[in-house]
């Protein structure tokens, strides 16, 4: 075989792999803040808890009714979501965008990693707690469970690119793997990369 | 020369592939917008003109020391930047992200395409002027002159994927080549897109 038809072949293997499904829902997680106990009664009042407002497609994780403002010298954002539960660390999870906007240098970490995490203030209507090593842009990443992980192939941790098909076709590279029983299918992505492949409520990626 | 042996070449040449240099700069556009003469006239007074400010990458193209306020029912955003010299249709461009800011549905178009472009006002302290089908989403694309094209084996007009090597690499699909003597090479991406990848100063990208 010489080496033009080897090229045919692999023009038409490659032409397969880009026809075969999308089928890993995508999903543009905006910008919130996970809270600890503390920073919730500092924000909310003694003996406060979240209460939910609805459910988020990983088990267990809630949006709550509670909302608060990130305040630095140069801006503010006001009306940020806060999701629960409670958990060990204070986490605020921004696009780069609103990392401009508010003057902020972020890390693009997984969530859970705050090295180098940025700082800003939580202001609410009845108190301000100073979120110092807060700040981060959360590493793109999909959920699955371990039977998901078997079908697609892959393992936790795993770094993988995906193609998110769209009306603007972006493929992202590093997107790592987290597997776990308890997960429900869905690759999560910022606001500044949903926008720039113009995702919609349907989009879908492809692991490559 | 059995399958195996295929995939082996294959991987090799794949491989090769990826490891060669990305040559093109990358350059983030910021939200922007071109005005007639009618327009400017309208804005900023009878008999005016733009005024350089400095020139842009592309030859000819400058940044005005004129600024303008865009103006929705929903909302605004100021300090907008006006680019010269002046063109025979008003035409704004915006990210996703500054469309969803204001309300405006628009599409996304290569520059000077204003079908089905959307509605804003343009304010300025002497002047309104009502920028009826002139918002688009620029489709993002390469400038380049006829060597250039001839050096990456591209013609004007076709439609290539580019991987922007950042810290958070993406791949864009349907970039559009654009040939002209008078052209720098340049890709041109939005802010969306920019803040997705994490684009720097020095960010350069490849065509596949």
């Amino acid at each position: 075989m010489n080496e033009n038809q080897i090229r045919e072949i692999v023009a038409r293997v490659l032409s397969s792999l880009d026809n075969s499904e999308a089928t890993i829902p995508v999903e543009a997680s905006a910008r919130h803040v996970h809270l600890t106990k503390e920073a919730v009664e500092t924000l909310f009042g003694k003996g406060t808890t979240l209460t939910k407002k609805r459910d988020l497609s990983q088990p267990g994780e809630f949006l709550s009714e509670q909302r608060i403002k990130l305040v630095t010298a140069k801006g503010e954002i006001a009306n940020v979501a806060v999701l629960g539960p409670e958990r060990k660390a204070v986490q605020v999870e921004l696009s780069l965008t609103d990392c401009r906007t508010l003057g902020i240098k972020a890390p693009v970490n997984l969530s859970g990693d705050l090295s180098g995490a940025g700082d800003v203030y939580l202001v609410s209507e009845c108190g301000i707690y100073n979120a110092t090593k807060s700040v981060i842009v959360a590493k793109n990443h999909i959920h699955m469970t371990p039977t998901d992980a078997a079908k697609y192939g892959v393992s936790d941790s795993q770094s993988v690119k995906v193609r998110v098909k769209t009306s603007r076709p972006v493929t992202f590279e590093d997107v790592i793997i987290r597997v776990n029983q308890n997960f429900a299918l869905a690759m999560h992505i910022d606001f500044d990369e949903a926008n720039a492949c113009c995702l919609d409520k349907n989009s879908k990626g492809k692991i490559y």
